[in-house]
């Protein structure tokens, strides 16, 4: 890459509010992660886009460097249609496990790179990592044979994949330069292109337990997301979810890795399974295994009922390292020392109108089962199970949840977070719908 | 320093338009000269600042912070007022190379430390070092011990001063963060308060030669400059004055010290000696040693008549190391090898309309006499000597300057962009004043 040009002089065409070209924005981008554009400067081009923003053709020229500053895993030597889902993260979102077998279950091939929990969001690779045994580091040999034989394989993000979004999104973090449109939507589909997908579908939230507080922000990013895909000829489809209460009644490690097997085996919460339901949808029709949402549904349930999406799950449990007795006996995962049922008070009668997910988040780092900062270890025993949701009705002593904890001393304030989350109203709430939006 | 809280804290802060504390600026400063504060979360909340602005009351902090991160020298026990001018720089401005020596023979102490030239910009320093011998680095022992014995010293920053300045300002450098007014301003002033000056005269340039460009910035960045000043307890006055073709009639080193020496010796070009009296008049009236610019100006003509002005000159060139013989005999200075006329051409008639002080800065560059980058050596014997002003007379073979060059090969590139800089029109153009506004 010659220098035609200094780094601070792209940092002042954005700074000043220019448009940069596509010569520019790959000076940046393989610039970070060659070394040759300093972190310094690096930061400095940030808040600038993070003050003056990107075009979405500035948005897919900075998805297309930091994808091809690093190597792109080539499946189409795979057979069928290989379809992946992103959620922007929340508190108590499994759903990735559920979805991943289900789909391959209905004979999509699902290339899953996922995260890590940071602040009060899990993250996949944590939740996986709760399965005595199992591998979310794999070559991408181990990767691909998996992918064919199983349909789905869950790993974390190798170093080769999008080494420029690497350095940026740590550089982001500290910068303060993270809630940026252009550069999240980069940042996610840069990685997603990289796995060798064929489309993509988006869980994007927002709320009050979401990275987006507004719906308005989560339809912003979802719009560029689903841009960036027309542009790279990968169809992209985007689900605008709420995430003001935790998905599900189970949230930390242990507990969420439960309620999903919970889920394949057909006993999953409605909230969750009607989420995950159209996640799959519309992974079937974007990978030409179903042709609307009604036919996918049917797939779906149909998986879940005759146990073929179960067993996928217990296929990529062994081949992945993970013990598949977990499956049949839930005591071989990492299991609490002490169990605390949070109870209403005597006083207490009508409806729960709020259970705030974030502090649930909260309540779970209080048990020792989040991570403040990305070198934190995290108990995955801990958590939240039986939690109670919005709409249901409460009286005296009603169990609100249950926590599952290794130290009483961390019950008393992961108690008082609880209790802060949930609210109680004298008459029935009225419900919002989980899923609000499709974008395509 | 405790870090309660993390630097991301600060840049967010900033960021969405929030005035940061004195703890909080105090941490970012500090920091920065320790190294707590990373460059590239330096850059980025530089960036922000750009972005958001501070107030006068952040910007006094941030001076403060600056100036403590290192070394003050203490002048008290040195009688006499210490008094100092900042300029904003230009092109041709050689006036601390006169206005040093005559505050000093009107009896003030001149503590001052410039820079060096960047761009089309000169620096003091580099014109002194046309003299040879003469050394811009001493210690502050010596420092003070000529500004004791003589009345004034013309030094470099030394390490000690302002590092956490030093830091910012060359990282604002290389990140698109330079021309932000409370960052200027408390850059500058930090080096100035630093000094130990009792009060600070400022030349606050506008133009096209200028830094600022426009008038109503320049009026910002001087009303931030004297406020930092009352806050500080040390007054500070600036002039607001125009640099659209360059100071006097040379620009370059050598050429602007024959100059400067012409013009203690009585032989000033106007415009040149307007400005010089203008500033070491306000000087005197800070320092105590005129009641008005009408006594002061009376003192200042007598000093340069009575050779008292230029006998310090010769004074400070032995006190630091210079061949003082340079007054009488120019020729000691580094000389050129070939001389060029520009000339008007065969059908000019009419007067000069303009002489654009940025393309001559260019064509200084263009000889060799100019730093693109601050590693670049600089060929102290080139540059521009006969200049032609604003509003004097053309016509067929006029000379509109005599270039001094060391390789013919420069010649055309210096002298093309000479001839792209002066235009002529028909009618004397009406002059704008050199000085346009006083701000106390």
């Amino acid at each position: 890459m010659s220098a035609t040009f200094f780094p601070q002089d792209i940092i002042i065409k954005k700074r000043d509010g220019g448009v940069l070209s596509k010569v520019e924005i790959d000076f940046f981008a393989h610039g970070v992660a060659e070394g040759t554009f300093k972190s310094y400067q690096a930061s400095a081009l940030l808040m600038a886009i993070f003050w003056r923003g990107m075009t979405p053709q500035e948005t897919a020229w900075l998805t297309d460097a930091m994808l091809h500053s690093g190597e792109i895993i080539d499946l189409r030597d795979i057979p069928g249609a290989k379809v992946d889902k992103h959620s922007t993260g929340g508190v108590g979102d499994k759903v990735s496990l559920i979805l991943a077998p289900l789909a391959a279950a209905c004979g999509l091939k699902v290339p899953m790179m996922s995260g890590r929990g940071l602040g009060h969001t899990g993250g996949t690779l944590d939740k996986l990592e709760a399965i005595p045994g199992f591998r979310v580091t794999l070559s991408v040999a181990e990767f691909r044979a998996i992918l064919q034989q199983v349909g789905a394989a869950m790993i974390g993000q190798t170093p080769q994949i999008a080494p420029a979004d690497r350095k940026l999104y740590s550089l982001r973090d500290v910068t303060g330069t993270v809630e940026c449109i252009p550069l999240i939507c980069a940042s996610i589909m840069s990685k997603k292109l990289a796995e060798g997908i064929d489309s993509l579908v988006l869980d994007v939230k927002f709320g009050r337990g979401a990275f987006m507080k507004s719906k308005e922000r989560a339809l912003e990013l979802a719009r560029a997301m689903v841009a960036i895909g027309q542009v790279s000829g990968k169809p992209v489809r985007a689900l605008l979810t709420t995430m003001n209460q935790p998905l599900g009644r189970a949230a930390g490690h242990t507990t969420e890795v439960i309620e999903a097997i919970e889920c394949l085996k057909g006993r999953g919460p409605a909230d969750l399974m009607e989420l995950t339901y159209a996640l799959t949808g519309h992974m079937l029709i974007l990978g030409g295994a179903a042709k609307d949402e009604a036919s996918a549904r049917r797939q779906l349930e149909a998986a879940i009922a005759n146990g073929s999406a179960l067993e996928k799950f217990r296929q990529m449990c062994v081949a992945q390292g993970g013990d598949p007795r977990v499956i049949d006996d839930y005591k071989i995962l990492p299991t609490a020392k002490l169990f605390t049922e949070v109870r209403a008070p005597a006083d207490a009668k009508g409806f729960v109108s709020e259970v705030d997910a974030l502090k649930c988040g909260h309540a779970i780092m209080a048990l020792g089962g989040g991570r403040a900062a990305v070198t934190d270890q995290i108990d995955h025993a801990v958590g939240i199970a039986d939690l109670i949701k919005i709409g249901e009705p409460v009286g005296a002593g009603t169990r609100l949840c249950t926590l599952h904890l290794n130290d009483h001393a961390q019950s008393f304030r992961a108690e008082a977070l609880i209790r802060d989350a949930i609210q109680f109203t004298p008459t029935a709430p009225t419900l919002e719908p989980l899923i609000q939006d499709l974008i395509q």
